[in-house]
C-alpha cells in the first residue's frame, strides 16, 4: 500500500523495454541503422506521452525523473529569465524537488514567495494572483500533493497566470496517469511527471515544455532532447515510459473508479479507530491516496509494525523518509508536530485487492492500539 | 565498430538487472523491507564501482549518465566556490558535456581557459601548470578522448593539481572500465564514468567526488546520495552498473590485449589506402579506437556506404553527429575543416572478431575509391 512512493514494472512495460537493452541497443543520435531504429523507437515514445497530455511531440523533453524536470523547469526558466525579473512563486506543501531548487536560487538573489495552504492542503488561486508582482517569473503549484493527495484548482490557477503572462510550472508526477490532463486547457506551460509511477521504469521521466518558452538547459552537452537535455538518451527507460503511458490511456478511468471505491472502503474502516483522523481533502483527493494521523503514536514505528505483518506504507514522502523532521506537508495543514509524527499514508494500486483492504483494515487496529500501550505521548 | 558510442547491454548484466524492474522493484529510500531491499542492491553496486577505481563508497554518486556527472562535477564545485574563484581551466578536446557546462557558466561572470593540444591531442602539462591562477577552482581535463582516443598524462597533471590544492575533474567515460584507474595515485578529485560504454545499461553513470570537496548538487530535492543528487534511484540501472562493473573487473585485461592486437591489425590494413591518415596518438591511445581521415571525402557519405555494408560507424562523437560543423577535436589537433569532413571513427568491442576486422579492411578501400570518384573536393 506505498504505490505512491513508486509502482513495479508492468509486464507488458518491461517486455516492450526488452529489446533495447542487448539487441536493438544503438545509440539514437548515431547516424548509422542502429541508431536510426533507436531513435524511432524514442519518437514513437515521446508521440505517446505527448498525446496523452495534449502537447506536441517537440514540447516533451525525456528526463532522468521527476526531480530532474523539476530543477530544470524551475532553474532553467529562472536563470534564462532573470533580466527580465527574479520573483517565483510556489506552495508551502510542493514536494522538495520543487522547494529545493528555489532555496538554491535565493543564493543568486532570487526571492520565493511560498504560499500557505488550507487545512485541505488546497493553494487559494486567488492568493496566487495576489502574489503576482512586475517581476514574477514562474508560479510553481503541483497538481496533486504526493503524501495527502490534495488535488489543486490548476485550472484557476493556470487561467491566472496565462491572462497575467507568467509562466505556470506544475509538478505532476502523481496526478500524471492517474488523472486527465489537458495542458491547453489547463493552461500549464511546464509539467512534470515520472514513469516510475505509472508502473514504468525508474529513471526515466519527463519535462512539458510549451513551444516559445526561454529556459536553460539543466544538462549541458550535445545538444539533445531539442538542445533541452544533452546525455545519450536511455532509450529502453523512454520506450518502456511510453508502452506505461498506452497502457494508462486504457486503463486510467476504470482503475480510479476501482481504487477510489476501495480507497473510500479502506477511509471508512480507518476511521472506526479511535483518535484517528483523515489528511487531505474529502473529495478533492487522488482515486489511490488515504492519509491518517493517529494521536498518541509515532508513525515510524506504525510502519515498523505493518511491514512485520507484510504490510508496505510510509509516513509520508519515500524521499524525504530517512529525516526525522516532520512531513512539511502536514506542518503546512496546521497539524502539531506530534500529530504529525504519527501520520500514515496508505496509497494503492492496481495489483491491491478487496482482501489487502480487509487485511489492513483488520491489522491496523490492533498495531495502533498495541503501540498506544507503551507510547510516552498518552 | 561503434562501440565508443554505445555497446549492447551484457546479457549477464542484463539478467543481474531483471528482478528490480517488477518483482525487488521497491523504492530505495522507504523505510519498509520492500525499500531496504532495493536500497541493499544499490549499495552492493556502489561497492563494485568504488572498488574499481580504489574510492570509498560515499564518494560514489550515481547519476542519469556520463553528462550529467560532468555537469554536476563543473557547476557544481563552481557555485560552491565562487567566492574563492571564478577561473576554470579545461581542453580544446573535451567532450560537449565539459565545454558547455563551462561556456554557460560565462553568463555568472566565470572565467574558462580552454588550453589547446598538440597534433596527437595531447594536453601538455606545463601549460596546465602554467595556466593556474590564484582565482583558479577546478581543471578538468578528460582521460581518454571519445574519438581520437588519445589518452592523456592524467598523473602529471593530477600531480600539479594536488600540489596547488586545486580540485582536479576527469571525464572519464571512455577511459572508465578500459583502463586500469587509482583515483589515488592519480591525484584526481572528480572523475565521470558511464555505464553504457561498458556494456551496461543506458541511463546510469557516476560521479567520483572526493571526501571533503565543497560541491553544489545538480539536482536538488529530497536529499538522496548523500545530499548531492536528489531523485528517486535507478535501482535497476544502478544494479546494472554494479554487474557490468564486476564483468570488467575479469575481463579488462584479456579484451585490451586482444583489442590492441585487433585495432593495430585495423590500422595496418587501413593505413595502405592511399592518402589515408590516422588521428590520434600512435600508442597512448584507447586499446578500441582507431580514427582516420581521407583526403577528398566526406565522412558523413563513409558512414552511409558502410551502413549499407552492415557496418556501424561514425565521424566522430555519436553526441554531435547531427551537427554538420566538423568536428571540434579535429581541429584542435590542426585537420584544416575538409580534412575533419572526411574523418572515420572505428571503434572496437568485445563481439568484433577478426573476421569483422578483416570485411572492413576489404569493403573499406573500395568504398573510399568509389566515393572518390564522384569526389568533387578532388
Amino acid at each position: 500500500m506505498d504505490y505512491a512512493a513508486t509502482t513495479p514494472v508492468d509486464l507488458r512495460v518491461l517486455a516492450a523495454m526488452k529489446p533495447y537493452f542487448s539487441k536493438k541497443f544503438g545509440n539514437a543520435s548515431s547516424l548509422h541503422s542502429f541508431g536510426q531504429e533507436a531513435k524511432y523507437a524514442m519518437e514513437q515514445a515521446r508521440n505517446s506521452v505527448a498525446d496523452l497530455i495534449k502537447a506536441e511531440n517537440s514540447e516533451i523533453i525525456f528526463t532522468s525523473g521527476g526531480t530532474e524536470a523539476n530543477n530544470t523547469a524551475i532553474k532553467g526558466i529562472a536563470f534564462a529569465n532573470k533580466e527580465k525579473g527574479k520573483h517565483i512563486i510556489t506552495s508551502s506543501i510542493e514536494h522538495d524537488a520543487v522547494l529545493e531548487p528555489c532555496d538554491w536560487l535565493k543564493k543568486f538573489g532570487f526571492e520565493i514567495t511560498v504560499l500557505p495552504v488550507d487545512k485541505y492542503g488546497l493553494v487559494d488561486p486567488l492568493l496566487v494572483e495576489k502574489s503576482i508582482r512586475k517581476d514574477t517569473i514562474l508560479v510553481s503549484v503541483m497538481m496533486a500533493n504526493n503524501e495527502i493527495g490534495t488535488i489543486q484548482m490548476i485550472d484557476e490557477i493556470g487561467n491566472i497566470c496565462s491572462s497575467k503572462n507568467i509562466p505556470f510550472h506544475t509538478d505532476a508526477v502523481q496526478a500524471f496517469g492517474k488523472l486527465p490532463i489537458d495542458v491547453n486547457k489547463l493552461n500549464v506551460d511546464l509539467l512534470t511527471a515520472s514513469a516510475h509511477k505509472l508502473y514504468g521504469p525508474k529513471g526515466v521521466g519527463c519535462l512539458f515544455v510549451r513551444k516559445g518558452l526561454k529556459i536553460d538547459p539543466l544538462l549541458h552537452g550535445g545538444g539533445h532532447e531539442f538542445g533541452l537535455r544533452s546525455t545519450t538518451e536511455n532509450v529502453a527507460g523512454i520506450v518502456g515510459f511510453g508502452a506505461a503511458v498506452e497502457l494508462r490511456k486504457k486503463e486510467m478511468k476504470p482503475e480510479a473508479v476501482k481504487l477510489t471505491k476501495m480507497r473510500d472502503k479502506l477511509i471508512k474502516n480507518i476511521l472506526k479507530i479511535d483518535h484517528s483522523h483523515l489528511n487531505g481533502h474529502p473529495s478533492l483527493r487522488l482515486p489511490n491516496n488515504a492519509n491518517f494521523y493517529f494521536d498518541f503514536i509515532e508513525g515510524e514505528s506504525l510502519i515498523m509494525h505493518l511491514d512485520a505483518k507484510g504490510i508496505a506504507a510510509s509516513t509520508g514522502s519515500a524521499c524525504s523518509s530517512k529525516d526525522l523532521e516532520p512531513s512539511h506537508v502536514l506542518l503546512a495543514i496546521g497539524l502539531r508536530h506530534e500529530q504529525a509524527h504519527g501520520s500514515l499514508r496508505l496509497t494503492l494500486g492496481k495489483y491491491n485487492t478487496d482482501a489487502d483492504v480487509k487485511y489492513i483494515s483488520q491489522v491496523l487496529p490492533e498495531v495502533v492500539d498495541r503501540l498506544r500501550k507503551i507510547s510516552p505521548f498518552k
